[in-house]
């Protein structure tokens, strides 16, 4: 790759750790807004659920004797086996995490999180762990909500969660190339701050934004709510470097090429199953001028999609395009009244723009004449802007309805344009089958492309008194049926343990043989977060 | 995969078999004209160096006992053993296949054609080659110019070459989602043909055109000259079938997925070495309704360069976006007219549009716009209608050269913006030391990213008395430079023969580990296309 090296930069200030029992910076914990109690009852009940005492992780596994080997590759001070650390290391957030979490659970903490700084430290950590069969679990933001993050023991020494926390540098930016090299251990914010200073962005908002990381965003195929102007991150990578304990991986001599399979994209959604990643060169784009949200009401989700469907497919796509159903806009509405006298406030899409004033106003102007000929309305900036003022918060609502007994998860899926409707249908009667009456299903599209859409969704239910097996009922139930639609089982949250089960489906058995060998090739010893991805 | 299911169509008119020592359909095959002819022998003299008269290829190594067990998978009808037609599937169209053909070289003739029908046809083909231990090559459209057609003999009871003419249905059309699922030996203008039927149009136009197959396109990562505007091959692909020595592939549940690694980045160019591609469904668009191509005339190579890299850093790509330097504007000129008063015809660009008369109307403006300001002198529709009308001849007109005397190779590279400028002079460096004194070095621009462009360079040099010999000295030079400056070793001819002593430097020990993993894994007797691709 080349690159004009300049001196790398890190960033300035600490990044807040999450909760161990809960989504994101816990100062920003709340409880469920008095204005919505009222609903939530009426819906669900409410019964005060707390999470349980902190309890204390089991005694690490592992002995001194064999720490000392980490201890020498990367320094006494960064081998952590203070109950506290490896609290925050256990695990992602999940709502089954989220559940164990706060039922006290702490049974699968690792032994030890290691911190290594730079591609070598990690490569000898591997190598480490591969004489001495100890899983390795690498760790970016702890973001994971598919159980990508807790690895199994039976079979290992022990468990050390390998921290990233240390290699957050930006190593390069070629403004000619309009390219930067991210060590993986940046948060979101962080890697936007960096870039922010040479007036370049990523243009990357997943809803884990605020706390997940480079190296989990290229490992999980992450998808951002600005996908539509910027593309998924998988899009945006042009070179990786990674550590296997085998040996490393440099990819990446060319924005494209035919020698042979893209071997950035076996990389790419590897969940740290086939290697850490421990660079990322992605494609930049310069800071935008401005930004416009706008709000449009459909008639019908049916209507919306196809508005969708025609920005895509005529080359018209905004930067943010986004569709709610009728029961997610009828919920989320911050301000009913913005969306209509009539009483039915349809379904809310959100166009943003982004870019230089010419090309925000050009742009506006063409997408909004496609939207008003095929029946859209437009509501202004309003809904728009109150979408972006909440737009990484839903996070922190489930864990205050959590505390009121109210079980919530999301899922996500993917397909072609033509078999959207069954998808969505299939996978909403499959959750309320299966929960019960009373069972709130809401979906909204996020990410479009030509051929075909995400479709995401939230469920709501009152908790039962074994919640995991009622989360569990539910998430067969619904990615069965992804799976009997053609659907895939994930479009960004990648598969880690609670989409395993079905990647075989999806892929057939030779498709599951292939990564198995790249498995076995790079990790011989699989002491890389095993259990999940490969089946 | 979800489509609306239809009849399969076939092609009405059947495909012209290109001469076995030339390129293209015999009937098209040219002299060199006599308004170069002059130009030509001034620079490299003339030397009549006609082709040797058609010689016999070996006697079949494969005994009628084995050819039975083809015949009872295909039918009789389906497995020939003519010399006819195994010349005719004797290697590809690179220069060294083009030589060795020209002096009646025909040792590595296949000792047999067969044509399956249908995927469980090639699947049993497959294993019947396993079971034998035959070297299967997968045979589209015949026009690989890196080798890759050429399998290895030794180890092996013999070759057979897989033809896939008989597979030329378009399988599926959906017009929602936009997306239609062809078989793999349907070559350029069939699946044209077939989808403009529904008003519908695939966009791919490498120079290959008009021989090259679907599954080759893939397999090889083939990129067409409109790629600007229609993205690259491999882009297209949402889905494809794969038929192993080991098993079936179906792969493509979504137009996008986290659901792992994305294996069908590791079947495309896989260039029949892993598995043999029976069907693609690609995304498809309009035909469009207008295609405009204006001629721009720039200064110098880099400042049309930096005009493309504007272009696509701004989101404003036309359709088609060339460049040639000025040695390739001087010589291709058709009409040195047109290119201005002063003498000095600079640099010609071709940009061109295709869409509705409206999408057509703006994206011109637009892209004029930003030329204009960029320096760029409009030249109007003459060039590039010239050039539209000449876009697939060159492949005749190095046939007649060779006839002369002349030996003349194309080579392709890729790399990131900020490293065009030594990449070009790199290798015409090389070029220019290793032919020595007269030797020209032309290049042009046809594929442009965000972060970075294609290079394709045409070298012509007086032809020695060992002209494989001399053509291999300039291949490595070239390849050297480009794997010294960074870049990769092909954009879009794939890795074939050719370019495998350089894929290990490009991507590292490792990843041909993980290539040889996976072939391992889908071709454990390693009969499917030996010696080509995976080092």
């Amino acid at each position: 790759m080349t690159s004009r090296p300049n001196t790398p930069q890190q960033p300035r200030v600490p990044q807040v750790e999450m909760h161990p029992q809960r989504w994101g910076d816990p100062a920003a914990a709340t409880s469920l807004p008095d204005s919505a109690r009222g609903l939530v009852e009426l819906a669900f009940g409410l019964r005060e659920t707390p999470a349980a005492e902190a309890a204390t992780p089991p005694a690490p596994a592992l002995d001194e004797a064999l720490l000392d080997g980490l201890r020498a590759i990367v320094g006494e001070a960064h081998v952590h086996t203070d109950d506290a650390l490896r609290v925050l290391r256990t695990r992602g957030k999940s709502t089954p995490d989220l559940l164990r979490a706060r039922a006290g659970d702490l049974s699968d903490a690792p032994d030890a999180v290691v911190r290594p700084d730079g591609h070598d430290e990690v490569a000898a950590v591997l190598a480490w762990a591969s004489e001495h069969r100890v899983a390795v679990v690498p760790f970016g933001g702890g973001t994971c909500v598919t159980g990508g993050l807790a690895a199994r023991r039976d079979g290992y020494a022990g468990v050390v969660s390998l921290d990233l926390v240390r290699m957050k540098r930006l190593l390069a930016v070629d403004e000619v190339s309009m390219t930067a090299t991210l060590e993986p251990g940046l948060r979101g914010p962080e890697a936007e701050a960096l870039l922010a200073e040479h007036g370049l962005v990523l243009g990357h908002y997943p809803q884990s934004f605020q706390h997940a990381s480079i190296g989990g965003f290229a490992a999980t195929r992450s998808s951002g709510q600005s996908s539509a102007g910027y593309g998924r991150f998988d899009a945006m990578v042009v070179g990786l470097r990674a550590a296997t304990p085998t040996g490393s991986l440099d990819l990446g001599t060319a924005p494209a090429t035919a020698a042979g399979p893209d071997l950035r994209q076996v990389l790419l959604g590897s969940e740290g199953a086939f290697g850490v990643i421990t660079a990322v060169t992605v494609r930049v784009r310069r800071l935008p001028e401005q930004k416009v949200y706008d709000g449009w009401r459909w008639p019908s989700f049916s209507a919306g999609a196809d508005a969708m469907r025609a920005l895509a497919q005529g080359g018209l796509l905004p930067t943010v395009l986004r569709l709610s159903d009728e029961a997610e806009t009828a919920i989320n509405l911050a301000d009913p009244s913005s969306i209509g006298s009539d009483g039915d406030p349809g379904c809310l899409m959100i166009v943003g723009h982004e870019g230089t004033p010419e090309q925000v106003a050009s742009r506006r102007a063409a997408v909004a004449a496609v939207l008003a000929d095929l029946g859209g309305t437009d509501l202004g900036e309003g809904p728009g802007e109150s979408w972006a003022h909440g737009r990484f918060n839903a996070p922190y609502l489930r864990d205050a309805l959590l505390d009121v007994g109210v079980l919530v998860e999301t899922l996500e899926t993917a397909t072609f344009w033509s078999n959207r409707e069954r998808l969505h249908s299939d996978v909403k009667a499959a959750l309320e089958a299966t929960l019960g009456e009373g069972t709130l299903v809401l979906c909204h599209v996020s990410h479009v492309y030509e051929t075909g859409c995400s479709l995401y969704f939230t469920v709501a239910a009152r908790q039962g008194d074994d919640p995991q097996a009622q989360w569990h009922a539910a998430k067969v139930a619904a990615s069965d049926a992804m799976i009997a639609a053609g659907a895939t089982i994930t479009h960004h949250h990648a598969v880690g343990t609670d989409h395993k089960p079905w990647l075989a489906q999806e892929i057939g058995e030779v498709g599951v043989r292939v990564l198995r060998a790249v498995k076995s090739e790079l990790d011989p010893e699989g002491i890389l977060n095993p259990g999940v991805l490969v089946p």
